[in-house]
Order: C-alpha cells, then structure tokens, then sequence
C-alpha cells in the first residue's frame, strides 16, 4: 500500500463540555490539525464517532463537519464502529488516500456524551454489544466487563488490587497532560476505596463517560518539514460479538490479529515498540490487550504493571497521556486521541511525558466487547 | 484508481419484514451476493445504515455482520451517510480494495424501520438534517422536501399533478419486480386522490418506510464468467446541511459536482448513459435529480417526465425496477439496491424490466435533503 503521512494533529481538552455543541467540539480539533498541517482544505473529512444518533440526535456527520468547517463540497462520510469508531475511520481514511481518491483527508473523532442523562447513555453504550444475545437479556457494557475480569481474576489467581497498577500508572501520566480529563495521581488507598461500579470493576477500573474531538490530517505526499512521522501499519479484525460465543473469552483474538498483521506490515516485532497506547476502557482491558498485542504471556499483564514495566521509563510505557482511563474516554473520539498522542511522542513534542527517543508507536482502539479491534504502527523516519 | 469489479449481487424483498431481524435480513442479502459471486469470504465487510442504533438498539454493524456470516475475524465496518449511506458504503469499500489493502469486499446496505412506532423512525429521519437550524426548530424531513417542492412550483409553474408521472412511471416498472414493496400500478386518478402528508406531498409523492436489505460483493480481478460489470466512477460531494443556507434550495449542487465528476472519470457525458437509478425518495427529489445529473435544464424535469421519456423504453429511463417510490426505501440500504438494479440491467437480467442494450448505468443516492451525495457509473465491458 502508498505509504501514508500525518501532517497535522488536534485536540480538544476532555472534559464534561456543556457550552460546546458536537460539531463546534469537533471543529475545534478539526481546526487546530488543518493549523497544524498548513495544507489548505483537504479532499474529504472522515468522521468516527459512536453514538450521536441517539445522545446528540444528530447523524451525517460528514457532511455536517464538511458544511461546519467550509470545505464547500468536498466529501464527508460517517464511520461507526462502536468505541473502536476513531481508529476504524482513520483506517478507512488511510485506504481512500492509498487508492490515489483523495490525495488529503482530514479524520475527525468526535463524542458528546455527558448532554444526556446518564441511564441513556449507558443504554447508548450497550449498542456496542449483541441486542439479541446479550443486552435483551439485562447485561449492560460494564457488566461484560465484569464477567470477564472476574473469570481472569479466577484462571490466573489474581486479587482486584493486583489491577490498581494499570489505573496508578494512566492517572500519574494525565497529571501533566493539559487535555486529560483526570490531571491527578492516584494511589493505592484510593483504589481500594474506591465505590463499586459493578464486581470487581470499582470506580477506579472504569473509563470516565466523557465529551471530547481530536484530528489528523494525513496526506500521501511527505511533508517537507518537521519530524516525518508515517502510518507504518493499518490492520482490523473482528471477533463474535457476543463474548458468549468466544471460545476463551480472556482471549483478544481480534486484537491478536491485527497486531499480528501489522508487526507484519511495518517489518518489526513488539520488541521494537516504543510505547503502546492502549485501548483501557476498564483495566481488566489494559491487561488483555498488552496480552494480546504480545508484550506478556496470557495471564501476566498485572506483573508487568505491578514491575513497573508500562511506566514511561518502563520497557512498554502504556497510556502514556493518561490514557482512556485518565485522559477519557469520549468512545468515538477515543482512536484518534490515540493516535495523536502517538504523534505528539514520535515527533518529540510530549513534554514531560517524553518517551525518550520514540520511534515506533502502537496504538490498539477496541470497539465492543473485543469485537472489532483496529491495530495502527506509526514511525518517526 | 485500479479498476474495480462486480462479481455478485443479492437482494431481499422490500417488505414489512416482522419476521426477521435486522441481522437476517442483512444476512440473507449477503449470502445471496456471496452465491452469485461464488469467490468464497472476501477480506471484509461494510455495512451501510442509518438507524440501527435509534431503531433496531444495535450499532457495531461491521463485527455484528462478519460474526453472523462466519467470516472468521475478518475486518467489518459501519458506514453512515443518513439516506445516502448505503452508496457512501459502496464508495468507501471500492476505495478499499482500490487501495490494495484488501482483494475483495462485501458491501451490505440494510435497514429495518418497521419494528419501531412511526414517531420514533420520523425522529430518526430528522438526524440527517441539522439538529440545530432545521430539527430542533420543528421542521420534520418530509416538510423540509415539502418546502422545496413549493418553491419548485412556485419558481417554474408548476402544479401539483404535474408530479405525479414520476408516481406513475415508478409504480409501473414495480409490477413485475418481485423484490418491490409495491407491485401495483397507480394511475392519475389514484395521485389526485392520495392523502396529504405535507403540503404540496401527498402520500404518493413520498417513498415508504420499509425493511430491507442489498449485497454487492466486489472484487479487484476481472471474473472470468459471464458479463462484466465494472465499476466506471465514483464520486461524493456535500452541501450545508441545512437548507436555509443554501444560495438555491432548488439546486443539488452536491449532485451535480458528484455527476460531474462522475462523468469525467467514465470518460462519458449524460447522452451516453442508458438508464437512471435516482433517489426518487419525494418526486420533487426525483425532479431536482434529473436535472442535476443533467438531463434535462433547471425546472424542467416534470416536462420530460410527463412526455414519457422516463419510461424504461423513453429518452433516459429511471427507477426502472421500482425506485425509491415503489420498490421502497430502506434508507440506509436504497444505495445498494441502485447498484444491484444497475447490475441486473448491464447483465441483461431485468426481465421485463430490461433496458435493451444497455451498457452505462448512473445511480445517485442523497444522504439528507440534499447534503450529501455520491453518484456511481457502473459499465457493462
């Protein structure tokens, strides 16, 4: 495949953003990546997002960001998978450029969750999962969640504390980024106090419910100045939707896949990877898929946390913004803030939570339960 | 751009269909395109819907489709562009495969309005219009056309019966497809009787909320039986997504950019194409179609409509097995339906339906009251 550029980043701060419509949040990042690029309008906008049919009663969203930002007719399209729907947009945006279409595309990751009450939303968040096999019969998201925490606790002997490391170590990386929802460390004791969401996921396990838009311009023409940072590897995979169905359901296969596939692409192995951004919607989420992606053996990512070894001097810094834990988790916006983060890393521009010398980035966006897993390798040339 | 193929077509009846959910319906068109295509799993899977998530509790369409299909693991993906998402689907998988990044994909375009109350689908309708400027204001998407239609008649003199040749002519190709809503011819008589929705709509200006759902498996390699279908062009462009803010409301300006451009890459111009599958989803929808797409000048598409060079034997003959109006319109699936109708008249196997001889199929699918919209060229070699 054409190799692939980002020229430009932006973000918005993750917050509860009452005085900001949906598209003025997703303008504004929009905004600051084609600032950034120094590019002009591109040919088309691509924009992920999960749930703004139902909490901001508002779809088309390609053409209404085309419309808001004056790309007077340029294309736009919407892409929707789950809280896997930023990266699943960048991947489609990076296929649209490679086929030679569009020579630019601006991506665009967008969620206004907190407008809604939250009852809404959490039924809003369980689209993610099969209606049929799973949320006809009571089970919300969290509670897929739980099910499989509590069945990886029981396979490999592992207490709930054993996870505060995983939360520890996205909270203290968010206190000295100025777009985290949570710019504040953590400790022990607060975990262990912490309020129960739903057994064993407690308060401090669990993602915020968050309103937040970030973007990337990428393009297929290398850019003449700055850091080159490329998109060394594009791969999705599915898996059953209903957790049920899987035959071991503490197995991220599709996550597995993906990074298999993109380790692949970019010709490198996971030792070569300089930091992992995450998919931590719930810890027991940050420790499947440092499993997966082959950073550990099944059943061994909380002694790697608890090692220290996914710190930012650690030998696979993980969230390292703050990750969804800290950073929030606006589901549909989520990939791309990811994928910004990697950006800001690869080019040198993380401030104090510089990886040092960052070359190669993994960042791994999961949409349901597992279900559709999207793996992206960028690279600093 | 690589040259793309279609290699298998499936659709189901446009129906109420109670009997099946979502993910059969959707199914079932699916493995219909995958027998036609007979290449076994292709590498991915887009779907394009609207509504899912408001209508049927269910997102996450792309995993929810691979995993009921059996396509192991492989990649799936949502695609949203309100009415137009099911050709948004289509141009995103070609743009896929052109890419390189996958050999060959299914594209299913499926939606399933039926089960839910008639408020909650007019609800629904309303999210691809601007929430902000039009919906939340109290305008419903029927009285957005109905205010176009309006000043249709009012800007070039026309009456209301004036509308009714595109009923009439839509109804009449509809008798003999087996998969129309509506196999029943109406006459004039039947228009001038039909109840008001909206004023100047009446209840067969308008296209009925249906269950439905289209398949179209492409591939990058020429196939090695039977006629080929390739896809000629591709091309979308948007507008404000409110009306107000349009310089003409009786002006597709997103039609005629994406036509245009259509044109150009086929190397055609609008005499050269042999039918016309258009978004007839109002008449006054099917006027402004025509006329955008360039057969006939600005407020005079009732003219060639009313001196039957619509009819599959006339000048440019349009919703040739039905359209919108009467083979129905599932929105998010309608795209998909153009383009398996389009393969079925370049593969001569339209029955009765046949446009003799032809070659050139244009199809246009409007996302919203004209914000965004992507037009398609598919040629018999």
């Amino acid at each position: 495949m054409q190799k692939i550029y980002i020229a430009g980043i932006g973000q918005t701060p993750v917050r509860e953003n009452w005085e900001k419509s949906l598209k003025e949040l997703a303008g504004e990042a929009a905004l600051l990546a084609l600032q950034d690029a120094d590019l002009g309008y591109p040919d088309g906008i691509f924009v992920g997002n999960m749930m703004s049919g139902t909490a901001n009663h508002q779809l088309q969203l390609g053409a209404l960001m085309a419309d808001w930002l004056g790309m007077h007719h340029r294309e736009g399209l919407g892409i929707e998978s789950a809280c896997g729907s930023g990266s699943a947009a960048f991947r489609a945006a990076v296929m649209a450029v490679a086929s030679g279409e569009l020579s630019t595309a601006l991506v665009v990751g967008v969620e206004k969750m907190t407008d809604s009450p939250l009852s809404e939303i959490t039924a809003s968040l369980a689209t993610a999962a099969d209606a049929d096999l799973e949320v006809d019969l009571g089970v919300s998201f969290v509670a897929l969640n739980a099910l499989v925490m509590q069945r990886y606790m029981h396979e490999y002997n592992w207490k709930t504390t054993d996870f505060a490391a995983f939360s520890i170590n996205a909270h203290a990386n968010a206190v000295s980024n100025p777009n985290a929802r949570f710019q504040k460390a953590i400790t022990m004791m607060d975990y262990e106090r912490a309020g129960m969401v739903c057994e064993p996921i407690n308060l401090l396990d669990a993602s915020p419910v968050s309103d937040g838009a970030a973007a990337i311009l990428i393009t297929s023409k290398k850019p003449s100045s700055g850091k080159t940072v490329s998109v060394a590897a594009s791969a999705s995979a599915t898996d059953t939707i209903s957790l049920q169905n899987r035959p071991n359901p503490l197995r991220l296969t599709a996550a597995e896949k993906s990074a298999r596939a993109a380790y692949q692409q970019a010709g490198i192995s996971p030792q070569d990877i300089d930091l992992f951004e995450y998919h931590d919607a719930f810890s027991i989420m940050a420790a499947l898929s440092l499993e997966a992606a082959g950073f550990c053996a099944p059943g061994q990512a909380p002694k790697l946390a608890n090692e220290g070894e996914i710190a930012i001097n650690g030998r696979i810094p993980v969230a390292t913004m703050g990750g969804l834990k800290a950073r929030g988790h606006p589901v549909g916006a989520t990939g791309i803030y990811q994928l910004v983060e990697l950006t800001l890393q690869l080019r040198g521009e993380a401030g104090k939570n510089q990886v040092s010398g960052a070359r190669w980035g993994l960042a791994q966006n999961i949409g349901g339960s597992g279900s559709n897993i999207t793996t992206h390798i960028l690279h600093q040339e």
